[in-house]
């Protein structure tokens, strides 16, 4: 049975086709392991009137044959829930609700240590409209400037890769941390890694051959969906 | 059917009944979980000799009916795989992989952060045959001496409550880690809980209530096990 593509609101860099937000990152892989067609819209952090339909003023936003739904992990939830039948994104409960503290750990330790060490770069790549609301909101939210993240770069470095050690032992057991196939644990830290990639030149996984193996794999997986954006110069 | 009890080594203070070990923590209410009886027999950190037998010098160590086992998750896969029509500890092959990352989690960034703020206090409450080993070895781990430990305790506090965001947003949306009700994941984070209450006045939980809510359950569960030791004073 074809089905209409799901449309989903996805953040882009100055150039249209610059992919970037992890958040939206973890959709389009969960959509894909559904086996969901998708078509992306490119919007930008300032297009707050383009999404107001969805009464909230972020992404990822998708609209499948007329419902909404907004935020990551509602949307996971929702495909779960409504396309019981494709391969399962969660597992059963305990996958679940394990999964779950997967996706705040990455959102409460490894997505703060993230930002720290790639805002800059962040906001050398927007569209222009975007770079005043980012790095005032941004600034807000980290309680210092860009030029003082940039200027901690090999401390951010360092604390990232402190941070990626839970992750990186865990890779040295098992193929995924969903288990012996990827699932959204693996879609969610992946979407971080990605940001990572697209946003900035620095390599954390080159001393953790376990961690590179999966990060490679997640880039090859569905049909090379997520490798086919360019990584960062 | 009545089972013999499993014996397992547990590590002690300089009072026999203060038992304080994380990873032994975990193993009790594992077994508690598979309701099999145990007996524990304190251990301290010089008495290599009494665990030769398991060609390691490291708790936990299990005795189950001659079947020696070391290492915590060993010990937990052990009791699952053998205890199968007992309460599952992973609740299925996704629940397996993802209690692992939450097992990484645990040792990784967990205990570390815990471990900054309260080697002090355990030193003092060490068996004096134990204290120098304890001191050494812990001070060539950490790259700092025991006394600067305890100097740099109010920024090794602010750490923790770090470390613990991504546990404090998960219960702040379910029950359990493991969803609506506890398994080994619940029994490893508690564990590392657990050796911070018996081992310092500190406090973590009391501006998360939902922490502090999961964490008051799991005192009482199983009996109200883990709720029997005392907290330190």
């Amino acid at each position: 049975m074809m089905t209409n593509p799901i449309r989903l609101y996805d953040l882009a860099a100055k150039d249209d086709g610059i992919r970037f937000s992890p958040n939206c990152w973890r959709v389009r892989l969960a959509l894909a392991h559904k086996g969901l067609p998708v078509e992306t819209i490119p919007w930008r952090f300032t297009e707050k009137e383009a999404i107001s339909f969805s009464g909230q003023g972020k992404v990822p936003v998708i609209v499948d044959a007329g419902r909404c739904v907004v935020d990551s992990w509602d949307i996971a939830e929702y495909l779960e829930v409504t396309y019981p039948d494709r391969p399962s994104l969660f597992n059963g409960a305990a996958g679940h609700a394990l999964t779950r503290f997967v996706n705040e750990w990455t959102e409460n330790a490894l997505h703060p240590a993230i930002a720290r060490l790639i805002l800059p770069e962040i906001h050398a790549m927007l569209h222009p409209k975007d770079q005043d609301y980012f790095k005032t909101t941004r600034e807000a939210f980290f309680g210092c400037s860009l030029d003082d993240l940039a200027a901690g770069r090999e401390a951010h470095l360092a604390t990232l890769r402190q941070a990626l050690r839970p992750l990186a032992a865990t890779l040295a057991q098992q193929a995924y941390i969903s288990g012996a196939a990827a699932a959204y644990a693996d879609h969610v830290v992946f979407g971080a890694l990605q940001w990572l990639r697209v946003c900035s030149p620095h390599d954390v996984t080159s001393d953790q051959p376990a961690l590179a193996d999966w990060f490679t794999r997640m880039l090859n997986a569905y049909d090379g969906l997520a490798g086919a954006m360019p990584a960062a110069a």
